[in-house]
């Protein structure tokens, strides 16, 4: 991964930003930056220098991992060691002394901090640390837009994780019967994630089946398959830090022709969406195209949720793909394309592949068929 | 469980600290006080009510197991929806009223959020919605320090949950060999778990063989277990929403005399800070009885980390068991109690048990013997 490069693409945002640092808390945003992969660490992006803080159960770890910055071993804390060092670090004395050649006060120093992801409490702590010529700079999500676009490593990477899951499904088909417990058909699955080498999965499974179809979110519980109804299958693993993430729903029993027709509705709406993906065209037509398609059959007030996401080190990150969000899709963008539709107390169907944009249209990612599967 | 009791208890803290409202942000938080285990929900509480707010993915969730509160379905952010409610809420507006009667001005309204959980991005957009006489203050940490004292229920949950985790160390022993990935032990115990009933690990599964037990957090990896040497297995489930943590440390091969030597000497440290725990004994001292014990074999250095942590609806939740800490022990409170060893590049030995703590002494959960087993 090119390390280097992304630290120095980071640069130019801060210097577009007027950011003399940013200090980087967000662990996927560390990982992406730098290559550390552990649950403790912060790293510091200056003008010219990179360090990473994290405490002494990595001190080892680090070493291994991390590319492209000093490393710092800090005793407690390594934001507060990150705070400690900037304060006595010799960029940001610099400033102060240039500028108080002139006026013999200090110059503000901007550090960027990440908003949406350091508390409060954190944020106190680094105001109570840093000298007083420190401002501390709710940034843009940098990182976060920079990780949007997939560089050719990223996508290969993806590409095994979306592999591996889609053999995860498989397994569910051999697994799901009336009368087996959801908690069962997901443990089947992540067993086999876990022989395959996933590194765990990338959220937990939902196996929503009957009328738990109907949640968007249903988590595997302990309600055993019936002898009829839908069953939604949504699941994805992580592989060498890149996480998968796909939908398919099957009928046990017979389908009846209603069914088969909101099923239809939503493969339709699936694939209505997915025709419309190419670089240059905003995410809110490509929510817009998954809706219209379901208007059609007047199930649209049944899709509750946004369209899909970016995938990536973090199985859900930018851009949302939803409506009145503005961003316009990039060739490597990696996104889920998920209508769904869900009628309480009966039944839900949803979906979901992951593709990646390209100049003229899209890769769907997702080997598995989309046809209706009757067990 | 007692969600009332557990509202009014903080509603009397929050009195203690002046806070009219208090905004529960943290979702184990939520969790204690009204029973949703979903992921996106924030509780309101004020002197007279408790308003949870959730949005439509969670209508149905929310109806089936939030407690002793209403319900709100937001539209947008359940955090924006409750700011919103409380800006437009009796209580606070009665309070500017009573106050403009005297002096024409809005008395502050003081809501209480929790700094160490919300983002700096989440505090701004609350202070834009709220109208101008809310004071947002930085609260102490009133929920967790309630839930560090575990009732009748919620001990029976955990005695239930340490059961189960103790069951999956008789899997790793008949699965650790030499020649196999630390991940497919993981594996195995995380598929019996499942298949058992567990709704997930509480941590990812740690198997560190060989050198690789030299590092405390050495997360499954794709490693084989050499021909001779420790392995650490530290590894959790969660069963009805609350955790359990131990960890073992077993010998491949024929352990020499300074391995023995080693793991007794861990051993007997473990059973040292055991022998301390009693309500009314700070939580600095039974981490200094580990410490002293482990201090007559020159063995001190080695152990880098705190001897423990409470667990109950989070895997690491307060008191931490550490030096410096003043937290003194109370009758109910749940803790593990795990020093180690760890030689880098050479080896590492760690022995975890979960107690609770009584009026005397303590229980020890953990059903599982210490002995060193070598395989």
């Amino acid at each position: 991964m090119d390390h280097k490069g992304r630290q120095q693409h980071l640069r130019d945002a801060m210097s577009a930003h007027r950011l003399d640092a940013m200090l980087v808390t967000h662990l996927p945003n560390v990982l992406y930056l730098c290559g550390f992969t552990g649950s403790a660490g912060v790293l510091l992006v200056t003008e010219s220098k990179s360090v990473f803080f994290t405490d002494g159960r990595y001190a080892v770890q680090s070493r291994a991992e991390v590319q492209a910055s000093r490393i710092v071993i800090a005793r407690r804390s390594p934001l507060v060691a990150a705070a400690e060092w900037l304060g006595s670090h010799k960029e940001a004395s610099h400033k102060e002394t240039a500028h108080k050649k002139s006026s013999r006060r200090a110059a503000p120093f901007r550090v960027g901090i990440e908003g949406e992801h350091l508390t409060v409490a954190a944020r106190n702590r680094l105001a109570g640390v840093l000298p007083s010529h420190f401002r501390l700079r709710e940034a843009p999500p940098l990182v976060e837009l920079a990780r949007m676009v997939k560089d050719a490593e990223e996508i290969a990477r993806i590409r095994a994780a979306v592999i591996m899951g889609a053999g995860l499904f498989d397994r569910a088909l051999e697994v799901i019967r009336p009368g087996v417990r959801e908690t069962e058909v997901a443990a089947e699955m992540e067993y086999a994630a876990r022989k395959a080498g996933a590194a765990a999965m990338s959220f937990e499974t939902i196996i929503a089946s009957g009328e738990r179809s109907a949640l968007p979110h249903g988590r595997a519980s302990e309600a055993t398959i019936p002898e009829q109804g839908f069953v939604v299958c949504d699941f994805g693993v992580i592989l060498t830090d890149y996480c998968s993430d796909m939908t398919r729903t099957v009928f046990v029993g017979r389908p009846s022709e209603e069914a088969s027709r909101v099923y239809q509705a939503v493969k339709d709406a699936q694939q209505a969406a997915v025709d419309v993906v190419r670089s240059g065209i905003s995410v809110s037509e490509v929510d817009g195209a998954a809706r219209k398609s379901l208007q059609r059959c007047d199930l649209a007030k049944y899709f509750t949720h946004s369209t899909g996401h970016g995938v990536g080190l973090e199985i859900h990150e930018a851009p949302r793909v939803a409506g009145g969000q503005v961003e316009t899709l990039k060739p490597g963008m990696v996104i889920t394309i998920e209508p769904g539709v869900y009628v309480p107390g009966k039944w839900g169907v949803r979906i979901e592949d992951m593709v990646v944009v390209t100049e003229r249209g899209c890769e769907v990612l997702t080997p598995t068929s989309k046809e209706l599967i009757a067990i």
